[in-house]
């Protein structure tokens, strides 16, 4: 039977058995037993299913909990999903979404991402090396020649992927469709005079019905990527942009305001769900998501299950991890290491803050990269790698 | 200067005016002090602004923090605000968003409720009384002449709004458009036999993008009210629904989902502003949210936040509150005391499971309003009234 099951953790409870009933039947047909069996047989495949109860803790008032609710019960959008699987359950005490499980049949009308890591490869000709990106930094009341003067160093560094911060919205200084066509002027004069090719994301913002017609514009224009606040705007709104033909180019998702629904034990939804499943089956290319290292960080068992949720054998393609913060070059090995080399290693500060600037930034970083993966250490590398040999004076070769 | 001022609340900080300058500068212009003069100068109004550090607890681990930021840097949508205010901060450690205030410049960009709270007594014609509303229940697999019966019954009883139950979605056996052409019949025949009038609330579902020419359709089908998962979508779905001109009808924001995001002290938007403030300015004529009864509860001290930020003097009309879940007819004199008669009480359960049926159920609510109105006892009306009598000895008069 086509259907979502969904696992959650509950604290607190009394009877974990009951409260699942209480679910399985509370949020699908009310109530069963004192049905008339006419009626059972009208509703039974209406009917909300425990599929498994299980106790953390001798207590037995925490636990995990799955429902199975058919798919007859909504329509297959993920506005439709959520409202029954943690609709009115979310306001029910202590209960945190861990995992929603599709059905083959419902999986149909989710297609995942256009490219998957194979499309960007194909795209980009990067094979056999994790990707490596750097955002802007300080552009915020900055004009077009500032944000095209950090663009272009950053392409000169060698970075394969360059992205908007995410708090740049279209703005007078530099508006949505002059940052496209300028930043590509950008990177093609840096193509023809380096060979190497840079992809620009391209914050994508505005009124909810306005983006679509919006990123086909931006498509139209010959923007690279599309970086999407996701969940400013809504899982739904994600997934329509990328099953949309006509927009053709991969979109990069953000956790922006993610965070106001992850990190409680007791509440909201798990970061392998919300910053890698969803993502994922919304179509989402690219999902970012705060790396172990930095000031703004995850546990790293944490990051490495939306690394799983993101990658692994599924109804579609796998969406590239973006584990971002707090790194730096001589953190390559580490990084390599925990999320391989089907990632993007992505930095802000370890680029910008290079002492010789943002493209030595950049090439500090590839030259780590290839240190790493021809099994040198990065000291070695140094010897004959300047820029890198900078970057470790400065930051060290630790993961901080 | 036009800006909105973010109010949050943090925990384990250790030292509070300098997380306070690291949010305003660190959300907008990046750093400050290291500027050259002229850099200032041109980034100066896009600077944040720290309004105000309040300790709490003789620590200072805990305080409220208030930051200020210009709206020169985000163009005046919810979805740029969020993320600007409430973007990357919410991965940033225990932190709460409690508030946002609009500056008048900032809020002429949102309308509002289409109707607040005076529209939909000028609509209704009901004055001097808080409105009565009932739920479908048990609508899940049940075919369209069920519903309808469902819709009649509650319609004789005499509440003034019946809603859709929010996991209701487009389906074969009850459809959204036959929802709205068939319910209007019914309630058209009971006003014509009874004089009373009822509206009902139809559930708008399906793909975002769809949204529009859907809430469209119902109001040429002549829908009298939308009933929709904001949350489910995003705000801003909500806010352009609303400020169309094309879509005529009052919109009644329900709470699904919200509770991923709003129970934990630590982390997510307070219920005053996810249930509050934010739906009013987005648009929403009606709002539901817990009332401090039901199983399902918020605290009464949180609800009459809701109820205050729902109507206060602000910038936009006032939105009508919707205590949810729990409700019986003994309740309402504590209803009326606790939220008013600007107020619409609501049940499912009080109504549906009167002993002598749902109309039976809304006609002990209406009587329950009266009596209190005039300063009667439920115990005194319920004499004179058949319904109430039945419903007080089912429930008692007291709260639970």
């Amino acid at each position: 039977m086509s259907e979502v099951i969904a696992s959650y953790l509950v604290h607190n409870v009394r009877n974990l058995e009951k409260k699942a009933e209480g679910i399985a039947l509370g949020l699908t047909v009310g109530s069963w037993t004192d049905l008339p069996q006419l009626e059972q047989q009208q509703l039974k495949k209406h009917k909300g299913r425990v599929v498994s109860v299980q106790a953390l803790g001798e207590e037995r008032t925490k636990g995990i909990i799955q429902i199975a609710y058919p798919a007859a019960n909504f329509s297959p959008d993920l506005p439709a999903i959520l409202t029954t699987t943690f609709g009115k359950l979310s306001l029910d005490g202590e209960i945190k979404l861990l995992n929603l499980e599709f059905s083959a049949e419902l999986a149909t009308h989710f297609k995942g991402p256009k490219f998957g890591i194979e499309g960007i490869r194909k795209w980009t000709g990067v094979q056999d090396r994790p990707f490596v990106m750097s955002i802007f930094k300080g552009i915020l009341g900055k004009d077009l020649s500032f944000l095209l003067n950090q663009l272009e160093q950053q392409a000169r560094g060698g970075v394969d992927f360059v992205k908007d911060d995410e708090i740049l919205f279209d703005n007078d200084l530099t508006p949505f469709e002059e940052r496209i066509t300028k930043g590509r002027e950008v990177l093609e004069k840096v193509y023809s005079e380096t060979g190497h090719r840079t992809r620009y994301a391209v914050n994508l913002t505005g009124r909810t019905f306005d983006l679509r017609e919006k990123a086909k514009r931006a498509t139209e224009l010959g923007a690279d990527m599309l970086l999407f606040n996701v969940y400013a705007y809504g899982l739904d709104t994600l997934h329509s942009l990328a099953e949309d033909r006509e927009i053709t180019v991969p979109i990069m998702a953000h956790p922006a305001v993610s965070g106001a629904f992850t990190p409680s034990p007791q509440y909201g939804l798990s970061n392998q769900l919300a910053l890698g499943k969803l993502l994922r089956f919304a179509g989402a290319d690219f999902s970012l998501f705060p790396s172990p290292y930095g000031s703004v960080a995850l546990e790293k068992s944490e990051t490495l299950q939306i690394v799983e949720s993101l990658t692994k054998p599924d109804y579609v393609k796998p969406t590239l991890p973006v584990p971002s913060a707090g790194i730096h070059p001589g953190m390559v090995p580490q990084l390599i290491e925990d999320f391989g080399i089907d990632s993007v290693i992505n930095a802000g500060g370890g680029v910008h803050g290079h002492p010789a600037g943002s493209a030595a930034g950049g090439k500090a970083f590839r030259q780590a990269v290839d240190a790493t993966l021809s099994k040198k250490t990065l000291s070695d590398a140094a010897q004959t790698n300047e820029e890198l040999q900078q970057a470790l004076e400065l930051w060290g070769d630790k993961v901080r």
